[in-house]
């Protein structure tokens, strides 16, 4: 079971479409309603998710914040404003390592969102165990429905995944070996130094650490270094090497 | 200096107010143009940045990528499809922790987005030192444009924010003490029992013990006992202390 995302009022079906999208680009799927003001299904809705509904199990439609619960064991208020309830309030990445542990041991939890307008009200704050909060920018804090919706979904996503925070996608051009790095490199010291590159010896070790450190910080392919050696044939005026 | 965030070939002027408004959501101000679709500004786009361009340093508007990114010591290209080049790929954290050194050494770094329908072309990707890719459900990857924004901006949000990942609003009502706990247990425990809740002696240890795990869980404060003391009195036929 996944958490359950439920958009209390909202106003937009556009943003009804959108918070779905974002879910499901994040892997959620459930999303339940409380009294949309243009009702639901809706086709503007429809048209901003992109599709999503097509992947997703009917949205479930409620009169009441309480019906929409009901079978919930554990309930995430967002709320920007804090109203001085003395409830534990977490951020995104703490709330869905919460969420995870609940749901791994079985819980059925949920994820409140207010209407456009206003967030959620006392009355819906007060049904939550616990508050999610994104430190906003304090001088431009709120966040449109979808996007509060996406944050939520993606800090789900981020608990889950185990993506390489840095990596290569191709393994096409793996960088060459040292030895072709080294071979490469004693040939152009040689072809540039032949020609009078280096004005005076005491010149040559300084530009030639330069010329290593960057090229070898470019993690150069073997591939790379062909190309390089035909660019150096080329500008010497030897054919390339077929 | 803050990262900037470059939309290139922008299609929608919503998507380019409600980028405007998650960017600022999370900090971020500097937002840049290449030859938007629909001209800017854009009547469109303002309204859906609720604002936001109030508060931002103009837009900069580019006829080409290679001019805007021009001033730019270092690029990250956005792409979902990732296409085979040798190019180091972060995902969102990773990218921001990078950022973040950067910034700090004083180099001005920037955020490619391609266009609605196609994500950065080839000839934009080339252009980026790294890539950046979410890694989102595989069978329904395709953020909108605004959200992709959102998740880089708020990743930059995240690698300067300090907020505790679990805290309480408010100190208005801390936890009682542990006197006040006991003598709350001892008087219920005394109502109760001495008008025959405990059927045996032998259930008596167990039924505390469990009343007494749930009520400290709850981390009753001061007044929340000085309220279950006036409920036991009103239940046994007593006045409420004033």
């Amino acid at each position: 079971m996944q958490p359950i995302i439920i958009l209390v009022t909202p106003q937009l079906g556009e943003n009804i479409g959108m918070a779905a999208r974002a879910m499901l680009n994040c892997g959620l799927s459930h999303m339940r309603l409380v009294a949309p003001r243009d009702g639901w299904p809706n086709e503007k809705g429809i048209s901003a998710a992109s599709g999503a509904f097509d992947l997703m199990p009917q949205i479930q439609v409620f009169d009441t914040t309480s019906d929409a619960i009901a079978d919930c064991n554990f309930i995430y208020a967002t709320s920007g404003k804090l109203r001085h309830m003395a409830k534990p309030v977490y951020t995104g990445d703490a709330a869905a390592a919460d969420m995870k542990e609940r749901v791994e041991s079985g819980q059925k939890v949920a994820v409140l969102f207010g209407a456009e307008r206003t967030g959620l009200l006392n009355e819906d704050l007060m049904l939550g165990n616990a508050f999610l909060n994104f430190p906003t920018n304090p001088d431009f804090s709120s966040l449109n429905l979808s996007q509060a919706v996406l944050l939520v979904a993606y800090e789900w996503l981020k608990a889950h995944d185990e993506t390489a925070p840095r990596r290569y996608e191709t393994q096409e051009h793996p960088p060459a070996t040292m030895k072709e790095m080294e071979e490469f490199m004693v040939r152009l010291e040689h072809e540039i130094g032949t020609r009078g590159f280096f004005q005076s010896a005491d010149m040559r070790p300084a530009v030639m650490r330069n010329l290593q450190t960057m090229l070898r910080r470019a993690e150069m392919s073997a591939q790379d270094i062909r190309t390089f050696h035909g660019i150096i044939s080329i500008l010497i005026g030897k054919k390339q090497k077929p």
